[in-house]
């Protein structure tokens, strides 16, 4: 989750006791980001409104906006949730330097399919609304392209990555492939959901780096 | 388009010519599909209502449901024409068994990421919608389901198909990797515009037949 749950003028004035349903143990917000998730790629965003969402978090609509600022703010950080582990993965990882580049972007790309495809929720799907090309959504989006310039820069520092130096086109065209596939798994990991997530996650890893071109087919 | 078309007892009685704007030459319907594809994507399905699709296809609601039952049937037509033409060109593929089946299911690889990334309007962006799991919809999902099971199918012909012919899990795997590249490029083809889709569908059947581990990566 961002750090937008710590932010915000819109936490002034304390909540009235007026949970509606037995307490979870989690804060208030996260509570209703568990709702909005839940509604939001169940029923679909257009189709929930804020009261839904409060009444499932098992509050009172005026005590929401104690939490969230409304609908927006609740899909922005779900979103951004999505995306937030692994950029600080990317970036830690683009800051190890020393270690091979080929086996760090596998571990980008096995750790991003364990967080797009395990959680309770497919949020990703959420990632085609056409609401998401709102001004709300711009440090969403910027995230997403902070990573997939990371995946890039990984794929840069590989042999074929050096070899492909001169042709940027030709880079920029294999990173995006990497991380269409990482991101279209999303699409169809759940038809198959006895498949454990970590299998799943590593063997896409493999053929991740197989579009690369990094390592042999098989 | 799928054969709905032509079906139906709305199509009883004659509609008044009320058409609101200037006369496309396209049929009603395809006016009225071409609405909602628009409407669909930019705006969002759940905020779309018959209405704004009528207006935007230039006839009354009324005079609409001449034509289509409602949104939920224009929404399945815009489904089903994403997947036909790639199920058609499956079956004429699977039947051709005397060619070499590395290159038919590069063919379908090809021919399905044209048809889900060209086109004016994000199609693919529908699938994600939770809308889709209605009973509406079961024929839009048999369809996908089929031409999932060609991808696989052609894969198993391969020579790593033949191989793998004992190993029903990971001939399954390779062909949903694949699969989930062709559905996942959609998601971010439409982010460089000015990458011509003939070389990016070429790119991306190239990026499938090293998954697959049937070419060589490079």
């Amino acid at each position: 989750m961002s750090g937008a749950a710590e932010e915000g003028p819109r936490r002034v004035g304390r909540p009235r006791a007026d949970r509606l349903r037995p307490d979870s143990g989690r804060p208030p917000r996260e509570e209703l980001l568990a709702a909005a998730a839940e509604l939001f790629t169940v029923r679909g965003y257009g189709a929930t409104t804020t009261r839904a969402v409060a009444e499932r978090a098992g509050m009172r609509q005026a005590t929401m906006y104690h939490y969230v600022a409304g609908k927006e703010d609740l899909l922005a950080e779900l979103l951004e949730s999505t995306v937030a582990p692994s950029l600080a993965l990317a970036r830690t990882l683009l800051a190890d330097s020393g270690r091979c580049a080929a086996r760090r972007l596998w571990e980008l790309c096995r750790s991003d399919v364990l967080l797009l495809c395990g959680g309770p929720c497919n949020l990703g799907a959420l990632y085609l609304l056409p609401e998401v090309g709102g001004s709300r959504f711009a440090p969403f989006r910027r995230m997403r392209d902070e990573l997939k310039d990371a995946y890039r820069a990984l794929l840069g520092g590989t042999h074929v990555g050096r070899e492909l130096a001169g042709d940027k086109a030709g880079l920029a065209l294999r990173g995006d492939l990497v991380f269409g596939l990482i991101e279209g798994v999303m699409l169809i990991h759940r038809a198959d959901p006895a498949r454990p997530v970590e299998t799943f996650a590593e063997a896409t890893a493999d053929a991740a780096l197989r579009i690369a071109g990094v390592v042999s087919p098989r």
